[in-house]
C-alpha cells in the first residue's frame, strides 16, 4: 500500500505527522503555521463540538460571539495577561491595499494606517470583560455563563499539526459571578465537564490537578487542568479551567451592586479546549496501521465491504448490504457501503484501518449462503463470523465494547507508565529511560521547578486534586514536602 | 416599559437599530465596525446554522476549515477578484509586540515585520483553490464539495448591526467539478437550498435570479442570488451562489486528468450566506412591539407566565405549569417558565413580545379552576382561552400555523409591493413614493444601469430566473428589451 506509515517504535513523531496527513485529518497550508483541517478531520472535530456544546448547555451555559480583533491597549490593562499573551501575536496595522505604482501587484496603502493597532485574539478575556462592563450593574445580572466557539491566533515559532498551530479552533467559556465561592465552584465544575468528556468521548483517562504558579494562565489566580498520557510516554494538557479572581473586573472596572447594596468587583472564570484534542485523540489510541477512533467520535461507525468475483455476486451482496446498512442507520449509526469497483477489498481494508473506522463488515458469496458476515474490530484487529440476523443489535453492543476497550487500554497504559520516584536517581531514570508520569516530592519553589526542567526537560504537569498529604523530601533539594506532584515531559 | 421602541412609521432605520439592541440580539463592540452577537441573537444564528448545515449535508457536502490568513500575493492572481476584495481589508504586517521603551504600555516590534503581509480573509476562494491544487489530480478526485463555517472581515466604512459589519460570520461553500454543466448544476442547486431555507425557516419569500455583470461577485462568470423585500420597501440580498468557471483553477493552476486522459482546468462554484440573515429576519417580520420570530428559528417556542396574588396560588399554578412544560418538551419544544417574583406579569408580557417568543401561555387561579389556559400568539397579538387538556398537540399545530402565517404575511406584503413600470415616470413614482420591487424593462447595458442608480438610488436586484420573454422598451433609454428585470432600493 502506498500509504504505509512509519512505525511508532521507529519514530513516534514522524508516525504522528504522517498519520495526520495520510488519514486526511489535516495538512499544512500555504500560510506559515496555519493548518487546513480536512473534511475527515473536521467531521471528528464536529463530533467533539457537539458533545461538548451539549454538556455546556446542560450546565446552564449559552453561546455568544465576540470580535476577532482586540485593541492593543486592552492588553496593557491586566499586568500578568500582557506578559503572557500580547507578545507573540498577529498585529493588524492597516485597513487597505492599493495597486502598486509600478503596476505589479498590490501594496499596503500607507494612508490607511490604523490609529491603534488591532491584535488578532489569542484569547478573549480582555474584549469580553470590556463588554461585560455594560452588561453588569447589579447582582441580578449575575451569573453570566457565556461560551464562544472561535478561532484564535498565537504566533508560535515551532508548529505541529493540531498540537501547536498559529491559528487554532477552540471554545472559550467566560463567566462572571457575584462571589468568589461561586466562581471557584464554576471553575471546578467545568474541569469536571472536561474530564468527563475526555474519558467518555475521547476515551482518554485524565488526571485532574492544579498548575503550579509557573504554569498558570496569565492573569489567573489558579489554573486547573486535565493531563493525559500519550503512547510515547509524554504528557499532553488536554484542557484548562481558570479561576481569574477579580483581576479582569479590576482591569476593566466591572462592578456590581451586591444584594447588600454595596459596589463590588465581579469574580471571573475562563476555560477552554481546542483542536489540540484532535492531537490527543490520535496520539493516545492509534497504531501502526493508522487511526483508532473511539466510536463516540467516529464520523462513520461501520464500513461494509463487498467481496465478489462476478457482477452478479456484487448485485446480490449489495442488496443484502444495503439492508444491513438501513438496519444500522435505524439504530442511529453512520454507515458507509464501499462498493467501488476501482479498488480491491484488500486496498479498502487497509484504507479503513488507516482512517480508523471502528467496525468493518465484509460480505462474500459464502456469507450470503450461510447467513453470516465477517466482522473486524479496528481496536483489536480481530475478526469473527457473526449471524446476519440481529446484526444491528450486535453492532450497537460491539461499539460500546470498543469504546470501553479503547479507554481501558489507555488506562492500563497510563497505570503501567506512572511511577513513584523518591530520589533524584530514580527520577532521572524514569524520565530518561522509561517516560510516563512521575509522582514525586517537590519543595514548592519556582526555582526548583525550573532547575528540574533545565536538567531533565520534565515539568510539573499538575498538583493532582486527589494528592494525599504525606511527609517527603524534594527529589532535587531534599527540602521537606507535604505532597507529591506529577512530573512528565510534555507536548 | 423602559424598553419602548421607536415606531416603524416614524423612523424605520432607528426602529431596527433599537430593536436589535433592546431585544438582546447584538450590540456594537469597542472595535470599530465589529459587533458582539449576544446569547439570544446567537441562539437564533445557531438554529439557522443547524438547519442550513443539515441541508448542505443532505446534498452531499462536507465541512472543512481553511486558514484565516491569506498571503497578499494570492489576491493578485485572479484579476477581477483583487479589484473586488483586496482593497478594503485588514492587513497583518507584524507578529510581535514589545514593551514600550518609556515603560508605558506595549508597541509593535518593528523587528517582527512579516516578509509578506497577510490579509484577513474577506472570502476564501484564493486560499482554498491554492489548497485544492494538491487535492486534485484526476477526475476521480472530483467533485469536491466543501463548506466552511467561518468569520470573515471586510473593512466597511459605514456599518450596521448584522447588515454590514467589518467582521461577520458566514458559511462559504467551495466546490470543484470536472465539467461546466456539473458546476452550473451545483450553483443552481445551492441557490435552491438557500431559497428553500429562506422560505421554510426564515419565512421570507424570495426571488431567485441572476445578478447583472455590474453586481456580480468579483471573479464569477455568473452570480445567482435570492432577493427579499423588507417592510420599508427596500430589498435585501439574502444569499448568493456563484458559477466561477475556470477562473480560480487558472489562477492557481488546478488541472485534472479527465476520463478522456486529457489535462483540463477544474470548474468551480462558491456560495454563501451570513449573519446578514439575522437582519433580514428582524426587518421582514418584526413590529412596533418587538421581534416576531418564525417558530422554526425561535430559541424558545413558548413562555409560560403565572398570574397570581398569593404564594399559595403561585405554588398551585407552578405545579400545573411545569406539567405543561414537560408535555411540550416531550414534543420537542423549547419552553421557558418565568416564575420570577421580581417582575409583574405585564412587564413579562412586554418582555416576551419584545423578544418574539411565538406563543405565550398565561395561567391564573381561574384557569386552574376551569382547566384552561390563556394563549397569546406573537404574530397576530391575539389571545384565546384553550383547554389545558391536549394543550401539547394544540400548540404543536399552532406553531405550524404561526410559521405559515408569518410567511403568508410577508408574501402578501411583497405581492402588494411589487409593481410593473413601463416608462420612466411610472418607475420614478414607485421608487420615490411607494418603495418595493419594480419589474421593468432595461436595455441590458451597464451604463444605463449605472445612470438609473445615480438618478434614483435603485439598482437591478436581479434578472429573475422565471422572467418571461416579452418585447418591451428600456424605461430610461427606450431601447428594445426582451425581459423585465427587478429594480429596488436595497440594503
Amino acid at each position: 500500500m502506498a500509504k504505509e506509515l512509519t512505525k511508532r517504535e521507529e519514530n513516534y513523531s514522524q508516525w504522528y505527522n504522517e498519520l495526520v496527513v495520510k488519514a486526511d485529518l489535516a495538512e499544512n497550508s500555504a500560510v506559515r503555521g496555519c493548518m487546513v483541517i480536512k473534511p475527515y478531520g473536521y467531521a471528528i472535530w464536529e463530533k467533539m463540538q457537539a458533545a461538548l456544546d451539549k454538556m455546556f448547555k446542560d450546565t446552564g451555559h449559552v453561546n455568544a460571539y465576540f470580535p476577532l480583533f482586540i485593541p492593543k491597549s486592552f492588553f496593557s490593562k491586566e499586568a500578568a495577561h500582557v506578559e503572557g499573551f500580547a507578545k507573540e501575536c498577529a498585529v493588524v496595522t492597516h485597513y487597505r491595499l492599493k495597486n502598486a505604482e509600478d503596476g505589479k501587484g498590490i501594496v499596503v496603502d500607507e494612508d490607511a494606517k490604523l490609529e491603534e493597532e488591532l491584535i488578532i485574539r489569542p484569547t478573549s478575556e480582555t474584549i469580553i470583560w470590556n463588554t461585560y462592563k455594560n452588561w453588569i450593574q447589579s447582582y441580578r445580572d449575575l451569573p453570566i455563563l457565556c461560551n464562544q466557539w472561535a478561532n484564535v491566533v498565537r504566533w508560535e515559532m515551532r508548529t505541529r499539526l493540531f498540537l501547536r498551530t498559529a491559528e487554532f479552533l477552540w471554545q472559550e467559556g467566560h463567566t462572571a459571578h457575584a462571589t468568589k465561592e461561586e466562581a471557584i465552584e464554576e471553575t471546578e465544575k467545568m474541569l469536571g465537564v472536561y474530564a468527563k468528556f475526555a474519558e467518555e468521548f475521547l476515551a482518554v483517562p485524565v488526571i485532574k490537578g492544579l498548575k503550579t504558579e509557573n504554569e498558570r494562565f496569565a492573569g489567573a489566580l489558579e489554573t486547573y487542568c486535565i493531563e493525559a498520557l500519550m503512547q510515547d510516554g509524554k504528557a499532553l494538557q488536554a484542557g484548562t479551567s481558570h479561576f481569574l479572581g477579580q483581576n479582569f473586573a479590576k482591569a476593566f472596572d466591572v462592578k456590581f451592586l451586591s444584594n447588600q447594596g454595596k459596589q463590588e468587583y465581579v469574580w471571573a472564570t475562563s476555560w477552554g479546549v481546542s483542536t489540540r484534542l484532535m492531537g490527543a485523540l490520535v496520539m493516545a489510541h492509534s497504531d501502526d496501521n493508522g487511526l483508532v477512533i473511539p466510536p463516540k467520535l467516529a464520523p462513520f461507525h461501520v464500513v461494509i465491504v463487498p467481496i465478489y468475483k462476478t457482477d452478479e455476486q456484487l448485485t446480490q451482496i449489495s442488496e443484502k448490504a444495503l439492508e444491513i446498512k438501513k438496519l444500522l442507520e435505524d439504530k442511529g449509526l453512520s454507515v458507509k457501503f464501499d462498493d467501488r469497483t476501482t479498488h480491491k477489498p484488500g486496498w479498502k481494508f487497509a484504507e479503513y484501518e488507516l482512517k480508523g473506522f471502528p467496525v468493518r463488515i465484509a460480505m462474500g458469496p459464502r456469507d450470503l449462503e450461510n447467513g453470516t458476515v465477517e466482522i473486524a474490530r479496528r481496536d483489536t484487529l480481530t475478526k469473527e463470523f457473526v449471524n446476519a440476523e440481529g446484526i444491528d443489535e450486535y453492532i450497537v453492543k460491539l461499539l460500546d465494547e470498543i469504546q470501553e476497550n479503547i479507554y481501558n487500554k489507555a488506562l492500563k497504559f497510563r497505570t503501567e507508565n506512572t511511577f513513584k520516584a523518591d530520589n533524584w536517581e530514580e527520577f532521572v531514570d524514569v524520565i530518561e529511560n522509561k517516560g510516563g508520569f512521575v509522582s514525586a516530592h517537590w519543595d514548592g519553589t519556582a526555582e526548583t521547578e525550573e532547575e528540574i526542567k533545565n536538567k531533565t526537560k520534565a515539568t510539573i504537569r499538575c498538583i493532582p486534586l486527589d494528592s494525599v498529604e504525606e511527609n517527603g523530601k524534594c527529589i532535587l533539594t531534599g527540602k521537606p514536602s507535604k505532597k507529591r506532584v506529577l512530573f512528565a515531559k510534555a507536548y
